[in-house]
């Protein structure tokens, strides 16, 4: 871990220092790239940029979940949602791989596995909660983390849908998800997608 | 803003268009460069990377507040308090600046003021209850947003320590408002300076 390469005085109780070698060490998400375009920058954003993004957003945008979530966990399922590619890379949503869940389970126990037990249950279980998607906060976060690229794509004129093999179709089949957690937010959403159709952004169709 | 270049469409309902607007816009988070050294990476960090880092943080660390805080509340004090910096610039803490108040509250009218007012009075009072530091939740916001460069100098063996005119005394004073909301958290804080001190990274006392 990056502490290893300059530890932490030991004079530091324990399960503080514990915790403090992990504040450390998921400074790694800052140089996870993502394939999105900044909107403000001409360079593509990175996981800890884009996890900050999605909680200001679910601040902002609670208001429009179609079932009553609570903001404060809600917010607490998307800061720790991308820590596992930290290990294991992140995977981009237009792509094929097949072992994303092995690679990302692996890298879970890694991490989490460096706090003290109680608290690497938690982060577990926040992250667990997220990838299932069985609880309402969970279909809010999830829809965040579709909606904001969808928006960074939009500003972007096209972005990653202009991908090879991506069309208007699979970026709706995608985007989807949205719509568990909030009608007005996917039906933004569609209309984002709808008019960079129009306007050439995504290919037409299938 | 940044969607007057490529505007959202105006068939998208119009309190929702001025919340996605303000999405949009605070992407300019993520270019506003801080002093700070990353430890993962071989460059400095960004405000959208460390209000991310502090937000994980006040989950992470709450256990040591000394008083009781509503978490939830604390992440959006973090989340939203380098937000005006969009437009006044990061002000760094070993600086002599005396207009950043200024430039400050003129950034925030100007930034809140896009989102619908209902909310726009929302985010004005979590930035001045913050910068206020009247509540143990503002109190533990502001010491995680001591604590983090302190360990990303720690990492990098003096980083901002190194400015010219910082000695270990300046560093102390400035960090010093840890101790109002964590005993145990300023404690390790000193035991980081007291040895980066002896090793040379901060030069010695005045």
């Amino acid at each position: 871990m990056l502490t290893d390469q300059n530890p932490l005085p030991s004079t530091i109780d324990a399960r503080l220092r514990a915790q403090l070698e992990f504040v450390v060490e998921v400074d790694r998400l800052k140089t996870v790239l993502r394939q999105s375009p900044l909107a403000a920058a001409d360079r593509r954003e990175n996981d800890a940029e884009h996890s900050w993004h999605l909680a200001l957003m679910v601040v902002l945008l609670a208001e429009h979940s179609d079932e009553p979530i609570d903001v404060g966990h809600t917010v607490k399922l998307v800061l720790v949602h991308d820590l596992v590619e930290i290990y294991a890379g992140d995977t981009p949503l237009y792509s094929d791989a097949t072992d994303q869940q092995e690679r990302e389970e692996a890298a879970a126990d890694r991490l989490f596995g460096m706090l003290p037990a109680d608290q690497a249950r938690v982060f577990r279980a926040l992250w667990d909660e997220f990838e299932a998607r069985g609880t309402p906060e969970a279909r809010f976060a999830k829809a965040m983390d579709r909606l904001q690229p969808l928006l960074l794509n939009w500003m972007a004129r096209g972005g990653t849908w202009k991908s090879p093999g991506v069309t208007a179709d699979v970026v709706r089949a995608r985007k989807a998800v949205i719509g568990e957690a909030s009608s007005s937010l996917w039906a933004a959403g569609r209309e984002l997608i709808d008019e960079g159709e129009r306007r050439g952004w995504a290919a037409p169709g299938r």
